[in-house]
């Protein structure tokens, strides 16, 4: 069955295969298509045609041949599901396209079509079609991340000094901003940003033959061909073709290239993962201190309600502030007397709904100690933000990546 | 943008989609169908469809708007990928869906448009859509499994007295058989049926409505419906026109069932991972006992090669079957005598490549106690495979479930 | 280096050991002992006292040497810490443990002591010790979901009609009651129960040597024994000893066993987990509608504050009854116009902070449709639970498995 | 009930607890202890001690109390299990940690116990503790891979020239040599202490107190403290009394640093994983290439059987170097042509048990093409290593990180 383009009726054809229905947050997206499978085809032939050409370059095919080959290498030009179908043979897609792409070079030159995937071997063309794949997609994804950034700077700054409750485990724990949480979103953010760079710029070409000794290159560069040289200088030339890099070893099987790359986007999910997580909370019916935008960026869209986080702060009474007047009774009454102090005091004030400033005025044990009126400036959660706006200022100067 | 069907170029269509370019293993299968976006649109609108009639048989509906419904829900006349692409702005694909539909019933009859998903909710149709492409493909999976069931049988059978080498860890153990081996792996494979089939038959229908109380169903049967008898009826009619089984309680947020479906299909990827796996190690260049088919199925095409079993069963010179001498020499000399001797035998068998019976034959420890004669007996792999011929009936004895 | 028991000092010891500091949910629970090493330590003697009582009833092997090896199998009498020392030459604990326990039964019987492990590999003892492990430790978890079920379904009962807000991704959706959230709770449990027990039964002796032929254990026997009594025999007398199960077929190589019960855990984490995350949320400060207990049994302690459940539900003023309003709405002025309209109204008393009965009575499209008083019942919470108290009575009604 | 160390039975304790019994790996390594309890009891209370000598350089703690605490923070101190057992209520170790190192410092002066875990919150303590323990656990795990590397590097200069079969999925693809293969080993292993070394030298301290704002340290310094002076002088001295690294933002709830840790960690797991996976192939009965040292370092003590590598490249008659003849054939013949013949070829080699150049030598359409003396030249094995020898140079020059 041929591989060369026919047209069967869309219908039928997206019938069978994943149209991104159970997938509404990629359909539709650039990265999705720079991740679909005619984005996989071309970068296949992309590396066809890339390792013609450096061939070319070091003299071991003709320059005509690399051209004729890098003028057929066209998706469009090729049937995708029938390659699809065809690699169920041979358990993997390049055999059926180099075949294919053999045809479609032999129309325009017989003799051209005798270098397609000289000396080569399938896994050195997938592997780096999937690193051109990473490459062009990590592209997109970074550009968009640092979009997000830059939206999480501007909620930083806006909101440096805007109090909300700190939360651990659900429940309130002492206050903190919003900035200093935005801030450290963004920081999260940066940090992906700082892996996926590291990770794209090390995407290596995939350059063994069938064995990672490159035999069948080096056989193809002729009798007299020097081996320390073909191996530098087909390496070099194949990395420049791609814009990939040239590694000291094949990597067939030291994955080290692949696992590097899935660390880099596994922390980005994570980065991204706690935000959603963090506002999904923030955005509950009881809480909403912040609102998801109809559709658009998360970031870019974000509505903060500081008047939700100024009332939320009020649900205990004071409590969330209880740590300052523990600070502040140790050296008075002693760390042990002033917690226990505190904790019973707390207890008291859920039990009866009085602010804990009231009951901690009514104290007999604090007479002369603590006064209602110092209570209640310490029980200001405005007032007990620690360094909550230093910490913003500093990581909002730190630049990104 | 209307998701009622147009005709996009298939071309452009494929490459932003999955069209099964890196699955092999997947493309043009039965179940790539049976999973495919458009099996899982159709069980939507079957899911709508069945909804719509539940509703009739409890005489909240109109039976003409039930009919104008069923007659409507076909995937091929709605726009799959404009619906994966609505699905964004929504998170699911069910609303886009209700609102395609709602436009092909209303062209027939717009009042019967008016009952299109009454009183539902996204998730009741996509949870019960779920289910039914699960029965669908556990219907093709499990017919699959009983094929390769019946060839392991053959093979099990065929083999019962072929005598191979038993490994432990990539190393030689004792003898087994091939027959043996075949039967353990039908018995996974049977195994793999037996819970593909006990979760295909526990598969509910989904009927909860916005929060699992139905509340949405019961308004729309009218102030005089019994609760209970709603309860019970639009239950058991939802699970009547699925085929599907009524749950006790709405199961949106506990999903048993996608527990035991993602369970019981885990057991199945094992079961035939470790076939895969042994087979692997079987075919390899220097093992070569058995053959994978070019193509089809791997069961149904292994060629089996007791011939190079034969041969490999004397690569260790008769130290595979060291346990059956130490088992004879234990009585006579005692246990521990018996281990460090023949360990050191072997030692010595391995440096100087003669045969174990030899070496054991001039042990002085072993004169009058042991015979090369019997020593040799004793070696031959055919004489010491236990009860493999016995397991191997018993297990084939064991009908399918 | 011996591994009959010596004194270390248990700080050296436990320094160097896991003493449950990272795992307070675990340390000091009767299932901390008996999954612990000691556990496994006796698991594995109890195995091999089992086997040699199973040969002696199949007259394989002396009354007098089950005896002593029983007597011999405790694990108080071996040294755990240098038998963990001795497993990193052999891979495995089971050589080590053979050579202890054969110099623990000499020093009553050396003739016993040669039918320590007789016929046997290590696999069997390790196998049939994990399911000795598995059983006891199930049978502890099992009494416990019970009680923890049995806590639910009081909790279910006694809040039967309580109404309190169902929640969608964080925010409120329509209205349900606690008491259904309760038994579904419980359902889940219930399910962990059943799947659990099911392993539970299933669990088989591991009985197999070297490479599943049991043929040491048939050498053993004896040149007149005739293999299928002792296939038969010895299984059956093993799994006696043990009260666990005899398999068709040795499944050193097919895990089933090991899969069926990794699934049931799972399950039984997912069950306990969701009702883990459910508290969670509903324990948040600004949510506060239960409290955990500060120590005990989560389920047994839950404080359920129906008065917090009851403010939470005037959280949006009356938009979570809405979908009621536009029940009723629909066949009166037609499904899509009454959804556009509930859509707006609800816009609008969000943007004016009116509550939603307000918003209707003034809407002059709805004037002589739908009246302020009519929306105001309507609206109400309490009249919109739907079927869930009938849901509770019948699942409530399902008796434990 | 006290923690202060009392002396429980070393059998009894251990006899609850994990003593390695089913982890032969790691039972008596180093790396056991440095992840043991003993270990994270010790770097919490260190992160306890160099917290308190931050306080005292920062002048917000008297140095006289940061010394007492240093002096009894020593894990010998405390009893380990009681601090278990004691974090179940408080779902932390450190709260039971806190009190018992106070009444450890109260013994000596009840005025510096005042001054213990000062301003701070468990989570500081226990993700400074957690990065202590990573970074002295990867000292040894680093050390040793640097060791593993130097032997894999001797490995693969001493075989650089050995011939073995390279191998695809199972069956012989074209010659490598095993030095090629060592230092690949080599590479994996280098390029994790790379990653490990990365991730040792960005550990941080944890310091935020209980939302992250360090208001506790804060109002601890007094009303007179410059804020933004204690957020980089404690930092910096924290930082420095540990060893570790300051950060930017406290990262109680931005997981970057453990994030990267198990990235480095899952790396190293891999690179040693893939050397095992190879070892256990190479060491097969049939294969034994390679044989595994009874107990010591994998790398250290491999042995290596050059005589069976040249024994298996015959196994497939010259088959493996058929690339190598099509590649010469293909522009006497063309690509097309020269493939199908040697595919011919090979499948009339496998079916007589010819050798390939015999075969060759006798097809009708190779007279004059290929004569049956170039064949058996170009079926040489060692004859077609083709850049094996200058990769093992090129990767052995490049010096570890």
């Amino acid at each position: 069955m041929s591989s060369v383009h026919t047209s069967p009726s869309a219908q039928t054809l997206s019938a069978h295969l994943d149209a991104g229905l159970l997938s509404p947050v990629r359909a539709g997206t650039p990265a999705e298509a720079a991740v679909g499978d005619g984005a996989w085809l071309q970068a296949m032939l992309d590396a066809e045609a890339a390792l013609a050409r450096a061939q070319a370059r070091c003299g071991t095919l003709p320059a005509r041949a690399a051209a004729d080959i890098t003028a057929a290498a066209r998706a469009d030009l090729l049937d995708l599901r029938e390659l699809a179908l065809a690699a169920r043979e041979t358990a993997n897609p390049v055999v059926g396209l180099v075949k294919a792409l053999t045809a479609v070079v032999a129309e325009r030159s017989p003799h051209s079509a005798e270098y397609v995937h000289r000396g080569s071997t399938s896994q050195d063309v997938f592997d780096t079609a999937a690193m051109l794949v990473a490459r062009r997609t990590l592209h997109l994804i970074n550009a968009d991340l640092r979009t997000v950034a830059g939206a999480l700077a501007h909620l930083a700054a806006a909101h440096r000094d805007t109090v909300m409750a700190g939360r651990t485990l659900a429940l309130h724990a002492v206050p903190t901003t919003f900035g200093l949480k935005a801030a450290g979103w963004r920081a999260l953010v940066l940090d992906a940003v700082e892996r996926l760079e590291r990770a794209a710029d090390g995407l290596p070409v995939a350059l063994g033959g069938a064995a990672g000794t490159l035999a069948g290159y080096l056989q193809y560069a002729g009798q007299d061909a020097d081996p320390a040289t073909v191996l530098h200088e087909l390496g070099t030339a194949f990395a420049d073709e791609t814009g990939l890099r040239a590694p000291v070893l094949p990597w067939h099987a030291l994955r080290t290239p692949v696992a590097d790359l899935a660390a880099a986007l596994a922390h980005t999910t994570g980065a991204l993962g706690k935000i959603a997580a963090d506002v999904l909370v923030l955005a509950r019916t009881e809480i909403g201190e912040v609102a998801e935008p109809a559709a658009a960026g998360l970031a870019q869209g974000l509505t903060v309600h500081p008047e939700r986080m100024r009332a939320n702060l009020q649900a205990t009474g004071g409590q969330l502030v209880s740590e300052r007047v523990s600070a502040v009774l140790a050296p008075r009454i002693g760390k042990t007397a002033a917690r226990e102090l505190l904790t019973r005091a707390s207890l008291l004030a859920s039990r009866t709904g009085l602010p804990l400033a009231d009951v901690l005025g009514q104290l007999p044990q604090l007479a002369g100690v603590l006064s209602r009126e110092e209570a209640a400036v310490l029980l200001d959660p405005a007032g007990y933000t620690g360094l909550a706006g230093p910490l913003t200022d500093r990581a909002l100067a730190t630049p990104p990546p």
